[in-house]
């Protein structure tokens, strides 16, 4: 079908796999040409998963060239018959798919690197689209395909993760840069913690002086909220300037809850703030479970800051690690202002570090009650100076509840370390 | 446009969201959603992601109805101007988008629960087009809708994962199987630790009395492996033989390996098995930072076997906190099969449980030597009869190292309960 009065837009991604429809596996390829194609001014209007059929991969391929500028497919290109996407191109554009003696060199001179002799399967990836541009692919036996049609770029990679993302990076990304280098567009991503979204947006108030100039995408994600700001203007200073403008708004409303700009996680921001002043960390967690310090621990060299952590679950690990009195547990609950004080400060005090962070609270499903139910969490933080507490109530899901404590953990402490610069 | 003569096929999915076309969030949705279709025995054709845009989402759900028995939505149901898909639905169906007081008395609710006033912005998730069918959301603000039209359904689902999820087990499901009743399809999924794909392969040998019967699909995630069994027949009784069969057949060759079936987690057996027996556990971890406390804590009821945890990242913790001797630590380093046993020891002893499980490695991307390279780890466990050690290396990013790490963990500790049965 035609769609000719449809408007054009940048671009669209094809990822080819019925094991993606399945969901045996997740669509990380999608994920990482979304991003490609947005940092080069590209952004993907439509994505879609296609079959491993070849009526399928002709319809898409057909389809997306009436509407967009470029396209990016992914998978089919190996050499099973499960494996059309080949075929499909070839097909469309009316391009003979020939034996390529340096791509069955290539193919050959793979195998016995492995020390293989290459299967008589394998001979087909040195069939290319006579017509077509070739995308090597230095450590793969699939070729990729590069279609240059009426204005319009298709780019066909294969779907092994490594091999794709290498040839997107060497290929993809220059020829896009070389094909579209008018493009004038800015995003930024601030990070902010210890606000939802509804508030924030409450904060912001009147947003009409924006609107205009930038757009703006509320990224929440348990507790934490990503706010991401694009400009686009024919003059790239002019974007660049929107993009300041929009975030001196945010800033000027709600500072002090943005705790970076671009990818860089909580964990990542504490730990710098952290690492930079000569401070140590110490965890104790109950509800959480492990998870605040496998948060502090997935940052790289975070063995420079974060001395140790204890999950205290039981009431007896509460005392015999962290020091907590039994009568403060007997007469408050485990789950109390007066335990995760006691809790942030006995681990201070045990590992010797500079700060401590502690989380109290009730996961569910079972545990809660009338007076504390499923949700009801106590978070601390103990530095040399002082002790602060809060109370948190979330709902949802165990999993949803530890994440959010957490998050809110981590809020909780980056505030403190923010306020007191100890 | 229309599609009169396209082939009807039994579902898609749509996932609506600019932060997936970006690739700022991988699209575990559609996976997900993916999953139950197959399982469901309506399996999807197509998988599409739409950008936050009410012409495109209403033109997805139009191209979408002509040719899917079912189609699945998630994501844009949320309480912002970008969300509308709530809109692009009424506006398709030309139902009207009236306030509902018992959906606004469940909003209020939820924010009331969290100690907060609900928002006027978000009021508007009160709305719901009138003639379509509530989905019930108990944990969220967004109540999804179902719509039957024509003997095709729609359900659109908010795109927050828990709510996704719990949304889909309990309402998508029944309604799929409610409406195709006549489904003669069975699957089932072994869940399997400590052997890989290949290994799993060489072990079962000969497959050809399988093939024709069932279809077998391996799923490896970070070194733990579930295959999944799927037989087809015009008669039920028919493929559940089949499906016993083979499973019969994949348990005679690697039994030990298999640890459930279904969706049952390897913690949550771990946490059987220790319940069932009276029996608790400590943790003490190193390079996993506490991801392995994390995975236990995740199970449900975990207090009544997971007695406490430390990670002990430096070396004075591990002496301090599990009696490691120094020496051993001088002369060994942190990383040794001397140190593992000693974790899993003194923790065992600290904590006066019955068993303790102890891991330490180099996660990288720094810290690593010639003889002790990223990816080095040792894993112990400890019960009052014995202690047992192995050494592990793995490649990869610092977050897949600790993963793989604590998969190994949890197998090592599974494999031990199951042969000691203390």
């Amino acid at each position: 079908m035609s769609h000719a009065t449809a408007p054009v837009y940048r671009s669209e991604i094809l990822t080819v796999g019925d094991e993606l429809l399945r969901g045996d596996v997740v669509n990380e390829n999608a994920a990482y040409v979304g991003r490609v194609l947005a940092e080069a001014d590209v952004p993907a209007r439509f994505s879609s998963v296609i079959p491993d059929d070849l009526e399928a991969i002709t319809a898409a391929v057909e389809n997306a060239l009436t509407r967009a500028q470029v396209i990016v497919l992914t998978g089919g290109l190996g050499p099973t018959p499960d494996d059309v996407t080949r075929d499909a191109v070839a097909r469309y554009f009316g391009f003979p798919l020939v034996e390529d003696a340096a791509l069955l060199a290539h193919v050959q001179e793979l195998f016995r690197q492995r020390g293989m002799v290459m299967p008589e399967i394998s001979r087909n990836q040195a069939l290319f689209p006579v017509g077509a541009r070739q995308i090597p692919n230095p450590h793969g036996t699939a070729t990729g395909i590069h279609v240059i049609h009426d204005g319009r770029h298709l780019f066909a990679l294969p779907g092994v993760a490594v091999e794709m993302r290498q040839m997107t990076d060497e290929y993809v990304k220059p020829a896009l840069r070389a094909a579209f280098a008018d493009a004038r567009v800015q995003t930024r991503t601030l990070r902010l913690a210890g606000i939802g979204e509804s508030h924030l947006l409450e904060q912001m108030g009147d947003q009409r002086e924006l609107q205009p100039l930038v757009q703006i995408a509320y990224l929440p994600h348990h507790g934490l909220l990503d706010v991401r700001l694009t400009a686009r203007s024919q003059d790239e200073h002019e974007a660049a300037a929107q993009i300041a403008f929009a975030e001196g708004f945010i800033r000027e409303r709600v500072g002090a809850h943005v705790y970076a700009t671009g990818s860089t996680s909580l964990a990542e921001v504490i730990g710098n703030i952290l690492m930079n002043r000569g401070r140590t960390l110490a965890t104790a967690e109950s509800c959480t479970g492990g998870l605040v310090a496998d948060m502090m621990t997935d940052v790289p060299g975070a063995s420079r800051w974060f001395e140790r952590g204890w999950i205290t679950y039981s009431n007896p690990s509460k005392c015999e690690d962290l020091n907590v009195p039994a009568s403060i547990l007997e007469e408050e609950g485990a789950v109390s202002e007066s335990v995760a004080r006691a809790m942030a400060e006995g681990a201070r005090k045990r590992a010797g570090t500079d700060w401590a962070l502690a989380c109290t609270g009730i996961a569910g499903p079972t545990g809660g009650s009338a007076e504390k139910p499923v949700g009801t969490v106590w978070i601390a933080t103990a530095a040399e100076h002082g002790v602060w507490a809060r109370h948190l109530k979330f709902s949802g899901l165990r999993e949803t509840i530890k994440l959010r404590t957490a998050h809110a953990a981590l809020s909780f402490l980056y505030q403190h370390l923010i306020e007191t610069r100890a």
